[in-house]
């Protein structure tokens, strides 16, 4: 699905109510240090990768705050892919959520240096619920919040809620974590955060207790190494899209999520095919992500490049 | 193919002639401990896991020096296997090499806690190629050894000549390496030597330079994280097989070699396609490896269940 990308058809869109994906997360300025160099206040934020990055796929709406202080230059660029910012709540009384953070030789993992919560600590999100809704993606944030979204959103029509979450709320808010796990299908989340929710090392161990928890699909990402899926009775492994150079890993989770939750919007069913097809989409987006900083290679990014890159990821995973 | 299982067929086929498939290394006496349980006095080395391997798809010899305290119980586990065994030196004056050694929770590096080279402190390796020998795999050991065979082999008539190295040879030997490494057309070995070897952090990086050396196909294992490939201007990634109970890595890597070996010799031709199947061989056959102590789990395998899983492999990896 291509999406228009002159303004005035952006505006038309905008006002339309036909995007059956929402993403309820954080949009941010990040200052971020990689050993390739660095960047001072750069578009970031999981629902600002997230919707970017669905876009490509569907139609998509975004929920989230920002102060005021956030530069009408940002909300141009996610303005570009015609994502429905009705939900974009500017809050006047405070400053937009800011992260500072670098990565070592190892780039698999983030180094928070510095977080400003701003406006996101009194964060309400109201939830504008369109005809057309039927999947949701509550980026990784306070999961008392993510429960209050659930609330507010139609259940039986949803064909499927998935939710992220970070090690912060498994060490801060289990019980709360665990209470919305109960009210979702899917859950995305990384190798460390599996063995720290469930206490198991072995990944597979950890994916059977999360699935007692509640989410019935469990997607774990290895970050350079891959991502598990786990469905029914079944499960599924890819390597990463294997990169010469990674330039800087912000985004590449919440693009992970946006490709897969994209594509799964874009076909309009949940299946063992469409899962596979699904994180293949998200191995490729967050390959794309990594290669520059901030949104800036998603901002290149067209539909022939992504169908060329799924077509040799196939090639190089298929035997 | 299948092997047959009888003494009789077994005394017959190691006095014929038609293995084409060699392999050079170590047979071992290992004591093992992991976190599930140990094992003293069990038969390993890294030739014995390859020939075990290797001869569920092709006949196969093995070249190695053992002791005058071989147990006449490991021969038998070898000739199980039909692997002809005419190269195997038993040197009287002493015993046959031991490894020691232990697996903390993370099961992806042995840590060595004691080695004996006994035998291996005096082994000139002597090859007797067969007229059907096209295919020869150097286990990891001295790389003025690995050239010494090199040079007993009639080098037009191989088809593909691989070798296995480790940190070890990487840190103390490392010119004879890479004048070895001239003369191979496939290196195996893992990212962490992978890095040392090149001094790249990144692996595409790292293949890159090795093939520089002289092997035009670089095969990365990265234990349960996969395995990646790179062929001419190809590349192909693989995942591990996800499995619930690892119970003891020895052996992982070695097999995996064997299953990959045994199957391009089995083909009988080198391929962007053969070379993807046989390292999905490669990682199942090592899958099967490390589920049990020593080699017993490849002593309860059949062809079916070696099938059964390479299917189950595809559709959990392809999509």
């Amino acid at each position: 699905m291509s999406n228009t990308e002159t303004k005035e058809e952006s505006q038309v869109s905008q006002t339309s109510n036909n995007q059956p994906l929402l993403v309820v997360g954080t949009v941010a300025v990040d200052s971020v240090k990689t050993p390739f160099g660095e960047r001072e206040q750069c578009f970031g934020g999981s629902a600002s990768y997230f919707s970017y990055c669905s876009s490509f796929f569907t139609p998509v709406q975004l929920c989230a705050v920002v102060g005021d202080d956030f530069p009408e230059e940002y909300r141009n660029v996610l303005q570009e892919r015609d994502i429905n910012l009705n939900g974009l709540e500017v809050n006047k009384e405070g400053k937009t959520f800011r992260w500072e953070g670098k990565y070592e030789a190892d780039l698999n993992s983030a180094i928070t240096l510095d977080t400003h919560l701003n406006v996101l600590l009194d964060f309400d999100p109201k939830v504008q619920v369109n005809d057309s809704l039927e999947y949701l993606f509550l980026a990784n944030f306070d999961p008392d919040l993510q429960l209050k979204v659930i609330e507010q959103v139609d259940k039986p029509k949803l064909k499927l809620t998935a939710l992220d979450t970070m090690n912060f709320w498994i060490e801060s808010k289990k019980e709360s974590l665990l209470n919305v796990l109960k009210h979702v299908d899917m859950i995305v989340l990384n190798d460390g955060e599996t063995r720290l929710l469930t206490g198991e090392t072995n990944l597979i161990k950890g994916a059977k207790k999360i699935r007692e928890f509640g989410p019935g699909i469990v997607v774990i990402k290895k970050g350079e190494h891959g991502v598990l899926l786990f469905f029914e009775d079944q499960y599924f492994a890819l390597p990463a899209f294997p990169l010469e150079d990674v330039f800087d890993p912000t985004g590449a989770g919440d693009t992970f999520a946006g490709g897969m939750m994209g594509y799964l919007t874009k076909v309009g069913e949940v299946t063992a095919d469409t899962l596979k097809q699904a994180i293949a989409y998200g191995t490729i987006m967050a390959s794309f992500t990594v290669e520059k900083f901030s949104l800036d290679r998603l901002r290149e990014l067209d539909q022939k490049q992504i169908q060329e890159r799924f077509e040799l990821f196939r090639k190089i995973t298929n035997f």
